[in-house]
């Protein structure tokens, strides 16, 4: 049963003129408590970081890097074959750029979350996860990563002693091994039903999978994504029914820190 | 008469696969006091700035951010015709992306130099100049920027207070308002020739233009470009020139700390 | 007084998963008779134009390629300061793209008209029309190109014997000299105020402009833009206007047909 | 034994000012029969596509579309995990363009051959080929596609009645399965030794593998390419190889009309 849980949601994931999805990242903001913002090869560009980073660090909602592949056109849903230092270089670069508008607004970067299909090839990949936590405990030894609890990335962070933030994924169905059902369109869930998953998740520590067993979930933050429809119905009910139940929300720097 | 000079060059100006120009950065290092290192917009990606960065900390050669207009095809040396407030985020994702790099390996960026078409808009533009001033002071105060004496951007920082280093262009041409005339191919110069004029202006203070007449001009760098054909000659000769003459090259931040 | 008239509209400017404005082509496909398709350098990838091309083609509607600068994130409408060379070389490249999904699809290329800051550039610049104009000779000599009547474009056609195709701009606004006010977001105009315009443009030829002055104006085709907010209701007034007052709508290659 | 034979080289590598290799287009051309004329998503961009075309075209060189992966950072040589639908889109778009360039120069393309990991993913992906050669029929029935004689992209050409032309690699080395082994760095290899493979497979029809057995191989063109290090004295040493055992050079096209 958890008294304090973070609730994560990618922000700034539009281009130029273009968005996606059908609510605005100035409606949602309200209403997590970390926000994973598009760092520019997936999504993003300069002046929707600048934007979105100030969004932020003005509603007091924690910020991380949320860095992708290369893709603008495939919203990084693609897995491009590069080497893991490539892949890792490419990641040093969207937190950096991240990191900069973080100083220029006044707030610090919280977390690092890779996205999309960068998140899955990390979970798979032991060796890619160990150069990318190399390069964290360098430059940022007390930003956590998030990623899914059965992942490579997860089990690397632990063994090498680095801050990690394991996520229950709201609005993606899971299945028997407890890997996320990765989709490119996740089409228009039902609000309600993710708000009792979500609530059994953090009272019972289990999630229902799509073969319809029962596993059993470790998180510390719990992810929706502001591109899926009806995004802004979602977290409302998931707010209302984990306050209802007495579970605070909070930044996961804060969870992490209780920990300690 | 100067007893210190700072020599910079552009550095990490390739692509991918590709490169430009005659002379490896590897060869050029050795022979430079401040590497301005292309941050991924008008050219260099971020395995190719991560090597860089890493060459310049292994040389103790101070590192310098170098970003461009986002034209990788012509390498930064079109003008597009963005807002101001759009420019400098694209100015802050790049110096951000990096700084990140120092951060990895061990060194801190010393100065900012804008690329190309975007350092000569600057030059022109005071309201543009104001703007990536003030973004400066909050998140780098300490770091010089680089310019042209007669710039716009040397007269902001100036009266805004922030560091400011003038820049004597070895392998460029003057004309009569002090100004260099901007070109997008500077063909293969004379390494001799230009020894003899950043003699002349370490020396004299004084630099011939191209309609023939002596001007003055004040700097506390000399720059050339690694593009240039036959920069390698180009960086010997002048350092050559300059030692004879009992003229020391170091990195501009120790030049500004003596002038306190 | 006009019997026939074309309605133009640029269609196919999303790009990837992002989306523009509030009205789906698959809805304005219905109102219109040519529609321009973005090319991918403003807006549009290979996905989006294969689709957008197939639409139109199943629609009747003739097809024109929209080329414009290599800037996704200002969506076209910051200048690039090429060289005209390099301008008309970035058009015969998103010309020759459109040019093959039409083949593909069992349509045929109608027109050319160049988008956003392109297309004024294209106004302003005699010699890089002259460029243009040369190009579309040697490759499509019966392709009509799409311009201001008032435009260097529309001289420079003339006098090169080149097929060309004025516009009445439906959602922008014209200055006393007969230029559109150029604008990077044109806000949501009235649909009925618009109609009226456009039919007064049909039956009278005059249009007001915002000085308050009555210009006259010349056309065959009547332009409005697809992420315009409210464009559905903007074609479909115009549309019930024109019809009513017995107006045809068809392509522009019948308008200049009839007119041999 | 062989009396006719083409040589086709990757042309038009380069990007905006970068170049790759020791060697230009501008030498080699003189040297080959069929020249792959890089598309603008691994290399290329439209000057220097109009250029390369152009160059061909001067020459009597056959002109090919070279379409690749969008991924200009890694050549073309990394995988992007698209859908077939997506990345036939992606082709098309590309030899569009191309296409488009040939008949500004008053040439016409001859050849499709896909670049890098593009190539090599056709060739493991029957229904990618397929979906390949599907659209080739439609727009392009009488252009070959090149291709390894031991593909999944060869099994489909011949099955839908498509022409189709094998491909010896003379600068890339083999495997007992037939197939080249694929690096993305291909060092300096020694021309003389490329040549008396060239010459055995041309005569004998056959090659010796990395684990060095003898294989036979069927092909009707010569692959090389521009980038490997010492292009020029491999086609040089070839064609002189060639020529001396009375083997002539021409285009593939030629070739497949005496097959007739």
């Amino acid at each position: 049963m958890k008294r304090t849980v973070d609730i994560n949601c990618d922000m700034g994931e539009a281009f130029g003129r273009w968005r996606i999805g059908d609510t605005s990242d100035e409606h949602l903001i309200a209403h997590i408590s970390s926000a994973n913002i598009a760092a520019g090869f997936h999504a993003g560009d300069p002046n929707l970081i600048n934007d979105t980073v100030k969004l932020a660090a003005e509603h007091g909602v924690a910020v991380g890097a949320h860095p992708g592949y290369n893709d603008l056109q495939g919203f990084g849903r693609r897995k491009i074959s590069g080497s893991n230092k490539e892949i890792v270089n490419d990641i040093v670069y969207q937190v950096g750029a991240l990191r900069e508008f973080c100083r220029r607004h006044g707030t610090s970067m919280q977390h690092v979350k890779p996205h999309g299909a960068l998140y899955m090839e990390l979970a798979a990949n032991p060796e890619l996860s160990d150069a990318f936590i190399e390069y964290m405990r360098t430059t940022a030894p007390n930003a956590p990563i998030f990623c899914m609890w059965n992942s490579a990335t997860y089990e690397a962070a632990r063994l090498l002693g680095h801050p990690v933030v394991r996520e229950l994924y709201a609005d993606r169905d899971y299945d028997d091994n407890g890997w996320i059902v990765f989709t490119r369109d996740a089409g228009r869930p039902d609000p309600k039903a993710i708000a009792r998953k979500v609530l059994r998740a953090c009272t019972e520590g289990k999630v229902r999978t799509v073969q319809g067993r029962d596993i059993p979930i470790e998180f510390e933050s719990i992810c929706f994504h502001s591109d899926t429809l009806g995004a802004l119905d979602i977290v409302r009910e998931m707010r209302e029914a984990l306050v209802a139940e007495g579970i605070r929300i909070a930044p996961v720097s804060q969870i992490l820190e209780q920990q300690k």
